[in-house]
């Protein structure tokens, strides 16, 4: 397993007259054959420390090891053996920072905390942050900014357990391509022009203090590697959680964050792709639309005859507003019930009681003001509406691009892994009838959590997930979307319900034109 | 060959829609090649400015690579390739520092300056060095003033190629193992304590900046390994020059500074040891001693009859004192002259007009007053006598105590290299008349000047040096002299002039009992 930092016992021989190796040489010696008989080197930083704390140890104790792509690294020595090595997995999101503390020794899960991004003040879009950064400290700014918000979920984390932040031995972050150049200081000015290159996609592993964390100065900082500007750790987090990159048989695997990313493969041959279809589905976007949290309302159920709306919200509060799995829901529901038409569109007349007139258009009230947390009511615009139609209509265009591209048919699939938020909420059922995701039984579709964080995990761990990442990346093609003529008309086709050819959804009942 | 630091030319293609490699990514493909394979990483600190330079130059121009022992490290990208690349080669001495700078493309000395070592305002000799860095803030006090003193020196050196000191590109040093420890900031604590235990005899390399010199930020510090406390990296330098790790017959390595350090091996076994035999040969011990400069008598004549002194000073200046080999060639001069007895003490009457009293010592007139440079006699006291006597003894003990451990005769030796400035200017045949060096033939002994300062360069300049320096260290046995019987009894007999055993040297003038 050989995790990104260990604990190795050392019992070491006094020196003597007749063995005068110096303290530091004498640790590494003591340590050769439990390395495999690697060397490990000792950053100047830590030599002192380390050479003090072995003599005072009286040369028996505890090695804290890291281990790096060059080699194994001593960061420190411990008198008493530690009952834990806590070591930090974070999902580094543009909206949203989730992290769970890890035993570095056994594995288990110490806490969990998640955070809002609180680069959310210089543009709540990671467009509108990388025009921030260009600005004259804006780079700076953004950098301390989100090392700030990673110090205070190190702090949340550690609190929970009763150690301090310094206690936490190893950090690896799986973000966006953006978000892992802001975090490391890079500037991110080339990845959103043509041809959208990032500064680095595989940055060495660096130091905790190098950055500014609080952590312990020791740990090492593991950024999972990117394969381009739309292309980020998050994804090749998630591959190596879903595990894809290892079966013979190939399977798919849809992310729905601010983009939707999709990675078609198998342990022969990786294929992705990346392209904006996430945002109605988050939080900030649909005016009602918010983060699966308490309050947000996750499943609807519309009856086709009496239009009666029954809804389910997150820990059964009151409602405030709807996360994706709801809009899906929803939207399906309003489908099938026929107040939106094949475009997406409200059909006037069709639910007296619920749909309301907002100045030129329509809205649904989902939930009425009554009802609500906030005594205002909880709607769907017709805004709403064209944005999630745009985002389905897109997510449906990848997919279709994408197997095309390999001449792979969706039936061919063994698998369609649903990660994110959005996976775990969401009824496949209700995203095929929407055609937002291929017409196929759904026990095709398997949600996946936030793999973002559990490939971080397996970073933390795991010797073999960090080299098999590094492996993975090399495999990856990357179609570029922004440019692909195919990706465009196909998008037009996919911007009704569930589609302009019925025959790709046979199981989606169809109204005729409205 | 490898220097620690070079160049390499590289001609990437641009990035474009089909090729979207990350700038980063695409320098370290382009220099795969060129690096036998082995993958480059670049440090976080250096990130940001080599990508944004590789693109500024069209991804074309010249990579700065380090050579470290965990790989090969890009730390800079030029547009231009340089005319020639600075590395700084040092040795780190107790009272002096000695630095060249060396091209690190074509292997050329570019300037050359040397520097008093401006710690000795805290203590003149290495003991009372390692006590003021026990008080408070002394280490952090001793670590500062010597990286201010190598900061001046690099200035020194870069000025006179009109460059400046952050265009210095790496740095080797050759020290003895406490000035390592002070360059490094390690604590010297144990150092001259039982059983003398440094904390780190082989440092990883380390960057110019986390020392606090003005270097250039990306330049590695590679320090010399050493063997023990009193067996430092300068004496590893040492072996490297003279070569005597790679030949097949038995040498030996003989290094006069503050103390005196022996080596006796071939390319199969090393032995080594030190002892404070250095003092009396130095500046700052012996009242009119000083380094082998300008105004240092250099070399001594007196005529068995007269008694008449012929001195020749270094740049033929008004004599101001006397150096090592001014020393020893005056007090083989006196014996021959009968003016000290086999003891090493003054005869009284032997020379009437050159003998003056002082107190109730006698002390010998080598220059007058009204010849020297600063109007006093320079004299030879009997104090000085003393010492000198010490040394001489402490040297022909060591060399005996270590030759007699591996049962080597002297003669069985096939060269003798004498280091050091006391090797360039001394007369062999003098020193073993003193009984200092054995009674071999002249032609033995081959000087092979600042061996400290040549080894360093070798580091610099080859990779082969550097590994070879690596397994050099743990292929050397060292004895340890502060508790040895044998030597202490050994001293004992060669405090006489040449020896209390003539037999040990037949080719030297006894002048029986006095």
């Amino acid at each position: 397993m050989l995790p990104l930092a260990q604990c190795i016992s050392v019992k070491a021989q006094p020196p003597s007259l007749r063995d005068n190796t110096a303290d530091l040489d004498r640790l590494k010696k003591a340590l050769l054959d439990k390395l495999a008989g690697r060397m490990p080197v000792v950053p100047l930083s830590r030599l002192s420390i380390i050479a003090g704390e072995f003599r005072r140890a009286k040369f028996n104790g505890t090695a804290v090891v890291n281990n790096l792509p060059t080699g194994p690294e001593i960061v420190d020595f411990l008198t008493e053996a530690p009952v834990y090595l806590p070591g930090m997995a974070l999902d580094l999101g543009t909206t949203h920072l989730e992290a769970n503390l890890v035993d570095l020794i056994s594995g288990r899960l110490l806490a969990s905390a998640d955070r809002e991004n609180s680069q959310i003040k210089y543009g709540a879009d990671i467009l509108s942050r990388i025009h921030f950064a260009a600005k004259s400290d804006g780079l700076e700014k953004m950098h301390r900014e989100i090392v700030h918000c990673i110090n205070l979920l190190g702090r949340d984390l550690a609190e929970q357990i009763h150690v301090q932040t310094s206690d936490i031995r190893a950090l690896s972050v799986s973000g966006n391509t953006t978000m892992a150049h802001f975090f490391l200081k890079l500037d991110p000015y080339w990845l959103c022009r043509e041809p959208y290159i990032p500064l680095a996609n595989a940055p060495d592993p660096c130091k905790a203090s190098d950055l500014g964390l609080e952590f312990h100065p020791g740990a090492p900082v593991w950024v999972l590697p990117s394969v381009g500007s739309y292309f980020g750790g998050d994804l090749i987090s998630g591959i190596l959680a879903s595990g894809m990159d290892e079966q013979e048989k190939t399977c798919m695997l849809i992310d729905v964050g601010t983009n939707a990313e999709v990675i078609l493969g198998n342990r022969d041959w990786l294929i992705a792709c990346a392209g904006a279809a996430g945002p109605a589905l988050e939080g900030g976007v649909a005016r009602m639309g918010m983060r699966a949290g308490p309050g947000a309302i996750e499943h609807v159920e519309i009856d086709p005859q009496t239009r009666k709306v029954h809804y389910q919200t997150i820990g059964n509060q009151p409602p405030e507003g709807i996360c994706g799995s709801g809009i899906i829901d929803l939207v399906a529901g309003l489908y099938l019930a026929q107040v939106i038409d094949m475009r997406g569109k409200f059909r006037h007349g069709s639910a007296p009681e619920q749909l309301v007139r907002e100045g030129d258009e329509y809205a649904f009230v989902v939930a009425p003001s009554e009802e609500s947390a906030k005594g205002k009511p909880v709607v769907l615009s017709q805004v709403d509406l064209d944005a999630l139609m745009r985002s389905k209509a897109a997510m449906y265009a990848i997919l279709t691009t994408l197997t095309n591209q390999v001449g792979v048919g969706f039936d061919q699939l063994q698998r369609i892994y649903v990660a994110g938020a959005f996976g775990q909420h969401i009824n496949p059922r209700q995203a095929v009838i929407l055609g937002m995701l291929p017409d196929l039984s759904p026990d095709i579709y398997e949600p996946v959590g936030n793999s973002s964080l559990a490939g971080a995990k397996q970073i933390l761990l795991d010797q073999n997930a960090r080299s098999r990442c590094l492996r993975l990346v090399k495999k990856i093609t990357y179609m570029e979307l922004n440019v692909n003529q195919e990706f465009m008309i196909r998008f037009s086709g996919s911007r009704f319900i569930p589609h302009t050819d019925h025959s790709l959804f046979p199981s989606v009942p169809f109204f005729g034109e409205t």
